[in-house]
């Protein structure tokens, strides 16, 4: 039986068995040969590993020592985050805890290369409501859309079911600020006002599909994933004739500006559906960085090997920040958390607390687009 | 080759070659010896099937004939929603053009019994930032959730990982609404103030939450499945012990109040992951109808017995509203488009055409839950 004290605000181990278990699992911090435990660890202690706690008054119950938190910000998340990680057999301790630092963050290099642009130019009529611009030119836009991939010529996945090329929105905005698209009575600022009105976030949405546009990558609608955008590696053309396979994309972005706050919950299913048809899941986050309060809530300890993590033999794999369901998440805040790993050299794994204290992780990637002034990620679900 | 002629803002066909082959693909109203045919029908036939179109000034381009209608309403989501059906080789006309009614309109009733309550009441500490209740009585608490399936003792999946019940803010609600759970050091109202602050749709939540809770159906997050609910039938418990296989839910519930918007992409992602996992998706529409104006686009015949339908035969099969993927959604919209397409009784057909001009097909399916005032559909994806 695992025997804790309560003092004041301090919680330890004190007899034999007790402390010499407790330091075999990586738990409290040695001093005077007592064994100090943080609250959270206490609590999961009690609650999961029937330890009993004693305080002058005398034993100290699990319900009355959880309530005393009722008023502290995410307690139950960061509380059942922990809970999970550790019940899986690894471990987790508080971010200000001392440890050995990675030697260098991990981070993944995209290929890029110059956009190449048609020589000819191609006039357009706007629809407005349908945010499509319709090309007269027929030769031409067949060729915009075979050999560049911008719009689609005749209907999807059958070119030749049809005659004319539709041009998306930011395919729309993009081929007229290079001079290729010459748009019939209307004005390319107008076109922009009339997508921002549309959509808040429409010049952080399109900022991200020219910066992966010029380094050459192919940016069509995500619809289809549950994203903004998905992307082809430099050099993707259409499949077109019959009998040639489809051009599959591998990756999809999804854009969470600084300064947009999302429903937890909303942010998920975004990663949910690219994960369940096998994309990989870009996350871009662009705009300027706020002030933001976002804290890590632990420091992780993966396997090695098969076996758990001996943080005294080992540098931590991951920075946690643990979010329930129902929380928002500011595009900044995320930022702030990522920095704030990266500054670590460890990587970021979200823990999504649910209504039911079911946890879901993902892991966070910093990525690196060359010559790219924006901060992609990629996302990846985890089974720890 | 088939000749349209257009003379002021008709088009018609008169030749007797073209006539023929039109009426025997349900084009157009015959009147005077003149198939007379809308602008969508003329733009398929010169855009799909080559149709020639000519007017006094000479040849009508495909181009300039959309252009014209460039500052409609969603122009391009109708014409290619249209476009595809009739690609399909499947039947497709204006809604004002007269049909066969059917007899009928199909509906779907659910079970629906009372819900049973424990006898005992419990106590518990609400945790604000996490909207968690904490229950004190650690037995009541187990069979609570044993018995009753509201919260989660232990941990999710593990019930004899940990001692606690955790309620989540609908449970939590619920139950001290019927008197079986007492919130310490809080009132019932700043509760839901609370909840209401957090998330402006909370009261049609919980208004969608009770109306199941109340016929008996256990009603626990849907966070897995991107909802906002997951359901399970009358008499459902948790699987508890070891070597019992896990309940499985086959429904889950999104909440879409009539008085707010969505964007159609951020609409279809729920219904995807929820299809992705063979979920049955219900949507619950609450709140009062606000004048709304969504007309339908199409009336729509489909397959009987692996032929086209034939529309002078029998009725159709469906209504179609058509949307673009940038487009908003009232649910005051939806509601309208749902009322009138029950009035022709039809089922509704939601085309929602993305940036690339594909298009996916969604049924919208009025369900009965016996008592219930409120407004619920099942949502299928359609492969035509």
């Amino acid at each position: 039986m695992l025997e804790l004290v309560q003092k004041g605000n301090k919680i330890y181990a004190e007899d034999e068995s007790t402390v010499s278990i407790l330091k075999k699992g990586f738990y409290g911090t040695e001093f005077d040969k007592k064994l100090f435990l943080s609250e959270i660890e206490a609590l999961y202690l009690m609650d999961s590993r029937n330890a009993e706690c004693k305080s002058d008054a005398g034993k100290v119950s699990l319900f009355d020592f959880f309530s005393r938190f009722s008023k502290k910000s995410k307690f139950i998340a960061r509380y059942f985050a922990y809970k999970d990680w550790r019940d899986r057999g690894l471990v987790a301790e508080l971010p200000d805890k001392s440890y050995k630092e990675p030697l260098e963050s991990p981070v993944k290099k995209y290929p890029s290369q110059e956009i190449e642009l048609p020589k000819f130019k191609v006039h357009g009529t706007f629809f407005k409501s349908d945010l499509t611009t319709l090309i007269k030119e027929e030769n031409e836009g067949k060729e915009l859309y075979e050999k560049y991939w911008f719009g689609q010529y005749g209907a999807y996945k059958a070119a030749d079911r049809g005659q004319l090329n539709k041009l998306d929105i930011y395919e729309t905005i993009y081929l007229a600020n290079k001079g290729t698209l010459i748009l019939n009575d209307i004005k390319k600022e107008e076109v922009e006002a009339i997508a921002t009105k549309r959509h808040k976030d429409f010049s952080s949405l399109y900022s991200v599909y020219e910066d992966w546009r010029n380094k050459g990558y192919v940016i069509k609608t995500g619809f289809k994933f549950g994203t903004n955008f998905r992307v082809y590696f430099p050099g993707a053309r259409p499949s077109t004739g019959s009998g040639k396979d489809w051009t599959h994309s591998k990756h999809v972005i999804h854009v969470f500006p600084k300064n947009s706050r999302l429903l937890i919950s909303e942010w998920a299913r975004a990663i949910r559906v690219a994960h369940s048809v096998k994309k990989t899941f870009l996350l871009a986050v662009p705009g300027s960085q706020a002030k933001s309060s976002a804290k890590l809530d632990f420091v992780l300890y993966h396997r090695h090997g098969g076996e758990a993590d001996n943080p005294s033999n080992y540098p931590p794999h991951f920075a946690m920040l643990a979010l329930g369901e129902e929380e928002y998440l500011g595009g900044s805040d995320l930022a702030a958390a990522l920095q704030e790993t990266a500054r670590r050299k460890l990587e970021l794994l979200l823990a999504i607390v649910d209504r039911e204290t079911s946890v879901t992780y993902y892991i966070v990637r910093r990525i690196i687009l060359p010559k790219s002034p924006q901060e992609y990620y990629e996302i990846d679900w985890l089974q720890p």
